[in-house]
C-alpha cells in the first residue's frame, strides 16, 4: 500500500524548518517517531536525520482522506506530509530545535509502512547488543548512533581538506597484498588463478607509502582500510581505519608541525575544541619515569615517584631485593585516601597482580601523622620517614609501591594511576590534553626470541646523537619515533625511516636478520632503496579511536556503521558464512573436517 | 655515504621557483634528471614532482668539496642544494616552467646515492610493460603517470567536496562481507574462528548503502574498493574503485540533476573542461536504434538506419530471411567511402563477424551513380534506390549492412560505427560528450535460464507509466535506470530502487524466485524493508575508468599506482604468494594438489 512520492520534492529537511518559515507551505519526508491524537487532532513527531518536527492534522486542513491516513500512522511508517508552518499553539518544546513551530498538514502520502520494530528508536537505548547488532539497519536509526556517523564523516572531510591544502596527495595502495611473515596475523585471500597461493589483505599501506616516498610523490595521504586477524578486544575490530600519511625531504619537527595543525583544524571544526599549539611533547622514557606509560594521561597529577635510592639498605627485603635484581622501587600517593578501607585496598593489590606485580605495598599516614602500613614493621622510623618525605606524604595520603623490573613496576603503576583517577573521579572528558611522546627505544630486547626486537619496525631511523651506542649499548638507542596521545590514548604515531643503505644494513644486522632473510620479506623495498631514495618519515591515525575519542563513545562499534562483534562475526549478514563447494573447487581448496568439541 | 638532511628546510619545490625569487637564495630537493658538464660548470635537471630546476655548480661558489659532489652526480641520485636564483645565462628553455633560470649552487648535499636504473626515467616511455611493473616504484617516477596519479587525487577531492557540500556523508562499509551466489565471483578471505566459514570481498556496496537510507542517513557516498574475481580485460583489475552514492526521497531527476553539476564540476576544476547542462538524455531504445549501443559515442554521426521495411519482400534473401525470423536489417553509411578497397571491405566483414554477424553487405555509390555491391545481384534497379535513397546515400558513400536479430544487428553496427570512426579519425578526444542513457529495459530475457533476468538488479525500480504489463509483456516494462555514458564509455550508472513490498514480491516472482529463495539471497535486506522505507535511488562511478578518460589514458593502469597484470598478480611484490603451512592450519583448510599441466 505504499504510495509513489512523484510529483512531491521535499523543501525541507526535519529542522531546517524553523520559525524563519512562519506561513509558508512546507514538504517534509522522514518517519514517524511518535504519534499522539488529542481531540480531533492528531500530532506526529516526524524524525529524519536532521531532527524532530511536530505534525499537526486536522480533518478541514488535511480532508478526510488524509486525516484517515493520519489515523492510521504507526512507528516508523514513511510518510511525505505538505503543511503550513505555524507558531506552535501549545508551549514551546524547549528540547526540540523546532520546538516553538509546528506544520499544520495540507496533504499526505505514506510512502512506506512499517511493522512494529523489534526495539523501540530512541538515544542510549537499553536494548541488548546482541539485538541492535542483529537489526543494525534499526539501531543505525538511532540518533546518538547518526550522529557519531554525521561527524565520522566531518572529520575525514576535515581530514582530506586539510591534507589536500597542504600539498598531500591521496594515493590508494592496494588491498590484495602479498603475505608477509613478520608482524600480526593476516587475512588471507585465496586465489583462483594461480591455486595455493593467497594475497593478504593489508596490515597497514607501510611498505607502498614508503615506495611512494621513493617514487618522488612527496606528500601521501590516504585513509586506507587495514585487517589484522586478531582475537577482538573492546577497542578493536578484524577491520579498521587508518589515516596514513607519509612525507619525504622532513625530519621530525616537519612531521610533529604538520599534524598539530590537523588536529588543532579537526578538533575545532568538528566538535569547537580549542587545541593550543605547540603540544607539550615528552621523551619516552620521562613518560615511563613520571606515568609508568609511554600514552600518559596528563589530565590529572598522580605522577610516579622513584624511591630506589631512598630505600637502598631498608630493611624491608622486598624492597631491597628487587634493587638487587636490577630493578626499582616506585610509589604514587593517592592524596587525602589515607583512610580507604581496608577491603579496597586489597583490591587494589589484585588489581597490581594482574599487570605483573607480585604484591602492592602500602602506606597510610593518618591524620595524627602515626602510619598504617603493610611494610612499616620491616623498616625504622627514619626510613619511613625518608620515604614519605620522598613521596611528598602528608597526613592523610596513602602511599602505594611496587618493587620489582621497571617494566612491571610502571606496568603497574601507570595502571593503577588510572585506575584511581577513575574511582576518585578525577578525568573531566572535556579535557583534551594532548602529548607527543618521542625518543622511543629503538630496539625492545625479547626474552623469548633472545635477540633485540625492533620497538617500531626495521625502518626506523635511529637518533644521530645515539648512533655510536649501536654495537655497546644497544638498548640504550633511541629512535626517531613519535607517538601522538590525547588523554591517555594513543591517537596515532609514526616515525622517520631510514633511507641510507649502511644504517639500514646496521640494523639488520642488530636484528639478526641475515641479508637473506631481510630481502626475503622486504625484497622489493629494498630493491627501490637502491636508486635513489629521500629521506622520509610518516604517521598514521587510527581513525575509529580517534572519533571514539571525540563523540566520548564507549564502543568502537558506535563509531562504524557496520562493526564485527568478538568472534568477528557480523550479526546483521551472519559473515563468514558456508560457501558453495563450487568456489573451493575454483580455488583449489578444501576444507578440513572439524570436528565439533 | 648518505648524508643527513639535518638542519636543512626545502624552500620551495623544483617548479616553485621562478623568476619572482631571483637573487634569493632557495633550498631545493629531488632526483638528478641529468648532468652534463660544460668547460668548469656543471648543469644539474633536478627533478620533484613538480617538475625540473637547472641548477649550476661552479667551484667558486659551491667550494672544492660541493663541486667534487656534483662530479660525482649521476642520475637519480637524491641531493639536496641551496643556491642563489639567476636569470638563466644560456637561451630559455621554452618546455620548461623554469626555462628562463637557474640556481647557482652555493651548498650540496647527497641525501642518497643511486644504482643505474633498469630503464630511462622519462615520459612516454617505451620500456615494456613487464619491465615497468616489476620496477614499479621507478615507473612511478615518470612525469606522465605522476600526472595522472595527482590528477586522480584530485578528482577524488573534488568529488568529495561537491559531495559533502551537497549533504552527503561518507560512510565507510566493511570490506569483510558476505558471499551472495548471484553476480559475479567473489573474492573469499577465509575465517580463522570459524574454520570452514568464508567472508566475501564486497562486489560494491550496493546492499549496504540500501541499508543505510532504511536508517534514514538520506545522503551516502563513498569512494570504494571492490573486487571481483574475473578474467581480467584491458580495462579491468580485479580490485577497483567506485565512486558511490545513494540518495533518500528522490527521483530520477534529482539523481541525474546533482549527478550532473557533479561532473561539471570536477571536469572545469580538474581539467579546464566546460560542461554544458543540462546534458542530453536518450532512451535505451533510441540509443539502440540509432547508435547500436546503449553507450553510444556521440561526436559523430554515422548512425544506424532501419532499412527492414525498405527492404521487405526484396530478392535478397539473406535481408528477407533475418525479416522473417523476426530481426530486422539495417545499415550505416560511412561517407566519402565508395571508393575503400576490397580488402580493407574483407576486413570489416572479418571485423563483424567477430561481434557475431554472419556476413556484412555493402554497396558503393559510385562516383558515376553506379553501384558496386556484395548483394546488388539479388535486388532490382528500384529496390537498390529505394534503398540508397533510404539511407541517404550519395555518390561517393559506402553503405554497409547486418541482417540478423535486432540485439546482433545492433551489436555488429555499433563496433562497426566505432570502428569506421577510429579508422577514419572522427574521434576528437578533446570533445567531451556526455550522454544520459535512461529507461532501460527492467528485464532481459535469458536463453540460458529460460526465464527473465534483471538487467540491473532485482532492487531496481519499474517505470510507472509500464508496470500495468509486466504480466503480459514483461519483457517491454522499463526500469527506472540510468547511466552516464562519455564519449561512448559507461561512466556509471544507476537506478531508482523499488521500495515498495508489493512491487518487489511481484518482481521476484518474474524472475522466477521462490520466496525461501529471495529471502536466503536477500534476507537481511527484505528484513530492514519490512520496518519503513524511504523511496531511494543511487548511482556508483567507476573512478578508475574515469580519471583513465580524464587523462586520455591508453590502459587502467596508467593510474593506479600498483595495478595488477592478466594473470591478477603484482609483478613488483610477486603477490600472490605461497604462505606458511601454519597459516593455512589455523584456518583449516588444505590445499590440493594441483598437477602442472
Amino acid at each position: 500500500m505504499a504510495e509513489s512520492m512523484k510529483g512531491l520534492h521535499r523543501s525541507h529537511r526535519c529542522t531546517e524548518v524553523s520559525n524563519q518559515n512562519i506561513g509558508e507551505t512546507v514538504t517534509v519526508m522522514g518517519w514517524v517517531q511518535k504519534r499522539r491524537n488529542l481531540g480531533s487532532l492528531i500530532f506526529i513527531d516526524l524524525r529524519d536525520r536532521s531532527g524532530i518536527l511536530q505534525l499537526v492534522f486536522n480533518e478541514e486542513s488535511v480532508g478526510k482522506e488524509g486525516y484517515e491516513k493520519a489515523e492510521r500512522l504507526r512507528s516508523e511508517y514513511v510518510i511525505a506530509v505538505t503543511g503550513k508552518v505555524e507558531k506552535r499553539s501549545a508551549a514551546v518544546n524547549e528540547s526540540l530545535k523546532t520546538g516553538d513551530i509546528e506544520v499544520i498538514a495540507t496533504d499526505i502520502r505514506i510512502l512506506s509502512e512499517a511493522e512494529t520494530p523489534p526495539f523501540q528508536i530512541e538515544e542510549n537505548s537499553q536494548t541488548k547488543d546482541e539485538v541492535r547488532l542483529k537489526y543494525r539497519y534499526l539501531d543505525l536509526r538511532r540518533p546518538d548512533i547518526q550522529k557519531n556517523l554525521m561527524l565520522r564523516s566531518k572529520v575525514a572531510y576535515l581530514m582530506r581538506d586539510f591534507m589536500a591544502k597542504e600539498g598531500f596527495l591521496e594515493i590508494e595502495t592496494p588491498m590484495l597484498c602479498k603475505s608477509t611473515p613478520e608482524g600480526a596475523r593476516d587475512y588471507l585471500v585465496p586465489s583462483r588463478v594461480h591455486p595455493g597461493h593467497f594475497y593478504a589483505l593489508p596490515q597497514s599501506p607501510q611498505l607502498y607509502k614508503q615506495l611512494l616516498m621513493c617514487s618522488g610523490y612527496d606528500r601521501y595521504f590516504q585513509i586506507a582500510r587495514c585487517f589484522r586477524d586478531e582475537d577482538l578486544r573492546a577497542d578493536r575490530q578484524p577491520e579498521f581505519t587508518q589515516a596514513d600519511m607519509e612525507l619525504a625531504f622532513v625530519d621530525v619537527e616537519d612531521v610533529l608541525d604538520v599534524n598539530e595543525r590537523l588536529l588543532k583544524y579537526i578538533f575545532k571544526e568538528a566538535i569547537g575544541v580549542d587545541v593550543t599549539l605547540p603540544l607539550p611533547r615528552m621523551p619516552w622514557q620521562e613518560a615511563m619515569d613520571r606515568f609508568g606509560s609511554d600514552k600518559p594521561d596528563t589530565r590529572f597529577g598522580m605522577e610516579l615517584c622513584d624511591v630506589s635510592k631512598v630505600v637502598e639498605g631498608c630493611g624491608f627485603s622486598v624492597f631491597t631485593g628487587a634493587l638487587e635484581n636490577g630493578g626499582s622501587v616506585r610509589g604514587i600517593n593517592a592524596k587525602g585516601q589515607a583512610g580507604m578501607p581496608r577491603k579496597k585496598i586489597d583490591k587494589l593489590v589484585e588489581f597490581a597482580k594482574g599487570y605483573g606485580a607480585k604484591g602492592l605495598a602500602y602506606l597510610a599516614v593518618n591524620e595524627d601523622g602515626t602510619y598504617k602500613s603493610s611494610f612499616a614493621k620491616f623498616m625504622t622510623e627514619d626510613e619511613l620517614k625518608a620515604l614519605v618525605s620522598a613521596m611528598q606524604g602528608e597526613p592523610g595520603d596513602l602511599l602505594l609501591f611496587a618493587a620489582d623490573k621497571n617494566k612491571i613496576v610502571w606496568n603497574v603503576l601507570g595502571a593503577l594511576r588510572l585506575e584511581l583517577a577513575k574511582e576518585l573521579d578525577l578525568l573531566d572528558p572535556n579535557q583534551y590534553n594532548f602529548l607527543w611522546v618521542t625518543e622511543f627505544p629503538l630496539l625492545e630486547w625479547s626474552d623469548e626470541e633472545n635477540r633485540f626486537m625492533a620497538m617500531h619496525h626495521p625502518f626506523t631511523m635511529p637518533m644521530e646523537e645515539d648512533w655510536d651506542k649501536i654495537d655497546s649499548d644497544p638498548g640504550s638507542v633511541r629512535a626517531k619515533a613519535y607517538d601522538i596521545v590525547l588523554n591517555g590514548t594513543e591517537l596515532g604515531g609514526g616515525s622517520v625511516r631510514i633511507h641510507q643503505d649502511d644504517i639500514q644494513e646496521k640494523m639488520f644486522e642488530v636484528l639478526g636478520f641475515t641479508k637473506e632473510r631481510a630481502h626475503e620479506q622486504f625484497g622489493f623495498l629494498l630493491d627501490a632503496f637502491k636508486y635513489g631514495v629521500p629521506p622520509h618519515a610518516g604517521l598514521a591515525y587510527g581513525l575509529d579511536r580517534l572519533v571514539m575519542h571525540m563523540v566520548h563513545a564507549d564502543s568502537i562499534r558506535d563509531v562504524i556503521a557496520f562493526p564485527k562483534v568478538k568472534d568477528a562475526s557480523c550479526l546483521m549478514t551472519q559473515a563468514p558464512g558456508i560457501v558453495d563447494k563450487k568456489q573451493l573447487e575454483e580455488l583449489g581448496l578444501e576444507v578440513e573436517e572439524v570436528s565439533e568439541e
